[in-house]
């Protein structure tokens, strides 16, 4: 892959601060500017050399930039785009790491304009509940994957290079249609954290929250992880890809209901076969990404 | 606390086998005697040095145990009471670690005739979605809570004996109402864990199976960690704490049909208060549990 000389980072977060952490680590990239609303996250990320430089939304940040990755909650894309939309130099490649693509391709073709061959929609699927640049790991995409949802019109170069990235960040990199992205992830991600949410709610706002938690262990800890992730980022998410999501979270009313009929005739054959089956399912999903 | 000379483990898998180890490496028990169903598992346990004997449902075994603890599944519980009543020693105190109260209790009234002032029901918090000897461990215990729900009749002796022996194992050890515990567990513990169950069968019986799994990431391994739980052991739990189970589904059920308006009408106002809420309320607990 050709260097990167310059990676601009908009938003050095969690997601962004460790794309710039295992590029650099892989000596994959010149300079890393980052943007950031957040004047404090930039100098801690400043502090600890997960960027060389704070950018501004200005020609000087974007005009000579080889690529620019957008992770932004979705809620903030649009704004972004159409800020840098103007100041992108004519070789700059655009990518992203939001968790949907749709919507994101919307707005990309509504605000990146001349730059819209040179956008490749991306997402890694890996990530912790934690959020800011202090979050950033270096191998935080090491044997992940990256989903990248290439429009009609990019161009294989810029597709190229932002699969040779993320490889180098030791990822594996698929690429799918947008709306299957988005309905494989309502599944397995958007889904498992509004469940997670709505059970911490439903704790903390019982009478007896305070006995509840006092009584909750490592089951209910790890269950409930993701409701510690970012509020601002999932709320995004969950908007943004509320179709899939709704349709998954109706599925999932479906297999309650049954589980709840099962309890009501106290069928224990059939509760028994439900629990066997997903703990194999899970167990062999477990065997096969190991 | 008076020492245990002779400890008998009905059940050796992971709560009884660690039991036995926190006893044996805080040197409070002199000889522990496994009783178990299979073979291969008691051989396990005698070459892990969990058990030092195996025994069986006879006098020899039972006669002159100062201390019986009964962990097998809440399904198993009636027989194994039953058979082991005519056994006990008049000396001998006997205690559970099923994860339902008000159950085990009718049971015990019904099998354990003249031994059942010896008799305190515990459930201790702790466990992993491991199951068998091979998976217990001596720290297993070590800074969680247990929770006996003493009868009426339980002699002031009993109590005092199984509650020195679980802060031995490093436990703290703290007295509910068996419904009270009942009712906390079913939201705290037994919902969740039909919640990942039922997230897991849903992504399972999807015609994309294949491809779902292969996109879930750490929250979806985490979220379903206690799927791999043992299914016959939570079939049990699930049916016998069944209404208070009910019940939490229930409320569970409303929780998600408010997240469903939400997301239905684009309320993200509304959404990120529920995110934030949440993930402040785990955030605290988290904090306070450490």
């Amino acid at each position: 892959m050709a260097r990167i000389e310059k990676l601009v980072i908009v938003g050095v977060g969690l997601i962004g601060g460790s794309f710039a952490l295992a590029l650099k680590g892989a000596g994959a990239v010149g300079r890393v500017v980052g943007v950031g609303r957040g004047a404090r996250n930039i100098r801690r990320a400043l502090d600890l050399n997960i960027i060389d430089a704070a950018g501004a939304l200005d020609k000087a940040t974007f005009g000579n930039a080889d690529l620019v990755l957008l992770a932004v909650p979705v809620g903030q894309m649009r704004a972004v785009m159409r800020s840098i939309a103007p100041l992108l130099g004519p070789k700059t490649v655009v990518t992203d790491a939001g968790s949907t693509k749709e919507d994101v391709i919307d707005l990309a073709r509504r605000e990146l304009k001349g730059a819209l061959s040179r956008f490749v929609p991306g997402h890694p699927i890996a990530g912790t509940e934690k959020s800011g640049a202090e979050a950033a790991l270096a191998g935080l995409y090491r044997g992940r994957r990256v989903v990248l949802t290439p429009l009609r019109e990019t161009k294989p170069g810029a597709i190229a290079l932002v699969r040779a990235a993320w490889e180098r960040c030791g990822a594996s990199v698929f690429e799918l249609q947008p709306r299957e992205h988005d309905a494989v992830l309502a599944t397995v991600s958007h889904l498992p954290h509004v469940l997670a949410y709505a059970l911490v709610d439903q704790v903390a706002r019982a009478k007896n929250a305070k006995q509840l938690f006092s009584y909750a262990a490592g089951g209910f800890r790890d269950f409930t992880r993701i409701a510690s992730s970012h509020p601002e980022m999932w709320r995004d998410i969950c908007l943004a890809n509320r179709k899939a999501l709704l349709a998954e979270l109706g599925r999932y009313g479906g297999r309650l209901e049954r589980v709840r009929r099962m309890l009501e005739r106290g069928d224990a054959r059939a509760l028994d076969a439900l629990f066997s089956g997903a703990r194999d399912a899970r167990n062999r999903w477990l065997k096969y990404t190991q």
